[in-house]
């Protein structure tokens, strides 16, 4: 049986989504839950590989097993092996032909700042700290050049093994949503290593008036890492929804609640 | 000089606002801050003295201090000498006749309750998570009972110091607020220790289904801790905001930005 899974965690604590040995991971988690539930090794396929600390709240995942146990059962225990800041939220049971990073149409990511030199510490874990105050209308207004399919060389990380720089970024949303909190979502088919970051650390220094407009347009155009601002930290990002055509590979659901 | 402070933070890993020897306090923290950038034992005076792992977003405290300093440096500093969970978010000079508690009309408590088999866990250091699905306009209709003047001796935890359990709450208002996400926001002159959580408990119970608000009413007029439900855990509660009349002994204020 092919089993789908949607999971939620706080990356905190972890060394981002892929397996590492030694090291704790998310996919290392859910392995070594699988484990526990099947007593032999089980491999988890990842939709997206979330770097160290990112969050996520809509990460799917698939793995493959016998039928002995029931969608009730497994996801109970995936729950109880798994530690309290990753959370398997869905479960179904998929056609054999699903893959969860093939499948996917597109993600949605959002970055969460807090613009204040005294940040609210309830949010501390799930947004990154700028003590300057930023201009959210003027980072907005900055990013919509980057929407279309362009080449994100500026913005990729060095040991990105993307075949090709090019990506469809279908939007980018940057809006104060508190007196001391700013959200930037950004949407695309899929993203270069530490695109998000790198896109989100220029818009800063947009936000913050030490760039402008054209700058970020310029740096788009020259394709060249260093000419960005740096990467914004990882805790203010988190992957919220991977987009999929209408499930048609699920066969039976076992939902939240 | 006279100073007031308004101070948030994230309870999970203090004992709490009181200072005790030998254990992390919100107040041991601001204390040693203060004797960092004075070279001298400073106290704190607190408006509330919240429980182990309860949050704050708007607790009051106040200090006095010699004037060698400016308000901008004594934020500064208060805010590099505490730990990331705490932040002061204000400074003022007040007349000398400011007390912090006296001198409050109110609170207002928040309690977080996520209530799903999987709750988000980009919440989980700021909500209870109840693994039941609960009904929030039964616990709203229920809580109307405990609105008013009342002897809160069944919602008053042992140990408590006040004079008297009777006490005025001024309104309840429980509400869904996301798919998995109940609100509970109580607001009153003062509270009996762990009152808030005991009340929360108890409405927890009829949001199950398992109590109904005759039940709740019959708990208030018993007047006894063993007819009422279990104390809510810490985590799910946070101090938002003391009501003040409008800080008639401002002298100069530094706020946050």
């Amino acid at each position: 049986m092919r089993y789908r899974i949607e999971v939620a965690y706080l990356g905190t604590s972890f060394h981002g989504w892929q397996f590492q040995h030694g090291v704790p991971t998310i996919q290392g988690a859910l392995r070594e839950a699988l484990h526990r539930l099947y007593g032999e090794p089980i491999d988890v396929l990842g939709s997206s590989r979330t770097d160290a600390g990112v969050h996520a709240r809509g990460q799917v995942a698939s793995f493959v097993a016998d039928d002995r146990h029931t969608l009730e059962n497994i996801y109970k225990a995936l729950n109880f092996h798994t530690p309290p800041q990753i959370v398997v939220q869905r479960i179904e049971t998929v056609r054999d032909d699903f893959h969860p990073r093939h499948a996917s149409r597109g993600k949605w990511y959002r970055y969460r700042i807090q613009d204040s030199y005294a940040p609210d510490p309830l949010h501390a874990w799930t947004a990154a700290h700028i003590k300057h105050r930023l201009d959210a209308d003027a980072m907005h207004a900055a990013a919509q050049v980057l929407v279309g399919e362009h080449d994100f060389s500026s913005f990729r990380a060095a040991g990105c093994d993307a075949s090709s720089p090019v990506k469809h970024l279908r939007s980018i949303q940057v809006q104060r949503v508190g007196r001391y909190s700013i959200e930037v979502d950004v949407r695309g088919s899929s993203f270069l290593k530490y695109m998000v970051r790198n896109l989100v650390g220029s818009l800063v220094d947009v936000g913050r008036g030490r760039r402008d407009a054209d700058w970020l347009a310029g740096v788009l155009e020259a394709r060249d890492r260093t000419k960005a601002g740096a990467t914004a930290p990882p805790e203010g990002l988190t992957l919220e929804l991977i987009d999929y055509p209408e499930d048609p590979w699920t066969v039976e659901r076992r939902a939240t609640d």
